[in-house]
């Protein structure tokens, strides 16, 4: 069976990274004693094991072992012998293209959807999604495509921010940003507020955290899903 | 001699739209008696028709006669009889896909290179660097590439939005952004603040309005450059 969780943001305000949702990861990653850790995005420029080094001092909290995917020799057989994986945020752009510059797509989609744990923040949960189209993210290299994984059959727009009435800022707000996307295309779009995450069990959807989610949907009116929604509609 | 005005934003907080910069206009496009409009960014997802109207009645306050370039069988003739350009907002993926789908990269290269003057806002300033990679744009649809026309040895961040201090939110700042897009590439970024235009007349490069922009270069503080900076040395 599928098991997903899939986050807005690896950090919320006032928290340490990754503290305000350990419960969780705990749960999800039961009876695993090591995961592996996809650094690819490598956000604010990390190097992987600075990065890795990062998640595995969260890790450590709940006593799971971390390694990073780099660490290895051959990362097919890494995700291929991977009891759990969890895939960090940073750019969109840059973790897609070095999932398939290092050949790993398949390997992931195919382990996943056979049932080992996936974590994914920001970036990591973008990804989980059927194209990387609704990323808040620069492109700051060109992948050879846009699609990915389609663990759900929607995409997500992490780290959601409401329009500020009060901005005298004339650039394009989140919605209209989403909305442009609607206008080409029809997949629909969940806004993760930071704070909430995804659960995904099988075929089903739990909206999860104290926060609302916005789902954009082509040619209709977006509406506001309470916490613990079964979304599983949209899969 | 090569003329353009490159714009963060075609409308300021309070004020309707391009009126801000309409003296500017007159300037840039003096003689000029119709301007060709590339409305292929589609703001909000606009037809070209009904975002073709909206510049006329700008333009029309200047005495300049407007025309779309889907108004015309042949979009290359069109820029090769064009004696002046205007790339209007939107979304700068769709804008640079349709550029290339409709094959009028060189020739809008060619003319502008020889004179006929440019005038870009938003999307349509993101073109005249020498990528598209610090737009704010979702990607919407999957360009052929990220080059674009390189009018400029740089590119352009538009809408250049300073980190509020005072936010909780942990999505990148944009300068958390740009930072990103320098840990690949050497390419400097000039964030250009809504009411902010830069005026180009061969190789001479200037700031104008009434506020700062910022300079990011790699490996560089950023720099923060005042109002009639001159900016030569960037071209």
């Amino acid at each position: 069976m599928k098991k997903l969780l899939i986050a807005s943001t690896s950090t919320v305000h006032g928290k340490g990274y990754l503290e305000y949702i350990l419960p969780e990861l705990s749960e999800l990653f039961k009876g695993v004693h090591e995961i592996l850790f996809i650094p690819y995005a490598r956000p604010g420029g990390k190097s992987h094991d600075e990065y890795t080094e990062i998640v595995k001092n969260a890790f450590e909290k709940i006593n799971i072992r971390v390694k990073g995917i780099h660490e290895f020799k051959n990362p097919i057989d890494a995700v291929n012998n991977a009891k759990g994986i969890f895939t960090g945020g940073g750019n969109t752009f840059l973790l897609i293209k070095q999932l398939y510059d290092n050949k790993v797509i398949s390997s992931i989609k195919n382990v996943v959807e056979n049932g080992v744990p996936y974590f994914g923040t920001s970036a990591g949960s973008n990804i989980t999604g059927l194209t990387i189209q609704n990323t808040n993210d620069m492109p700051i290299i060109y992948p050879p495509s846009f699609n990915s994984f389609g663990f759900i059959n929607f995409n997500i727009n992490p780290h959601y921010l409401d329009p500020d009435p009060t901005s005298k800022h004339m650039g394009e707000t989140r919605e209209t940003r989403i909305n442009e996307f609607h206008t080409l295309n029809k997949i629909p779009v969940l806004g993760l507020r930071e704070g909430s995450w995804l659960q995904v069990k099988g075929s089903k959807l739990t909206l999860k955290g104290p926060l609302f989610a916005r789902l954009f949907q082509q040619g209709k009116q977006p509406v506001e899903l309470a916490p613990e929604s079964d979304l599983s509609f949209l899969m």
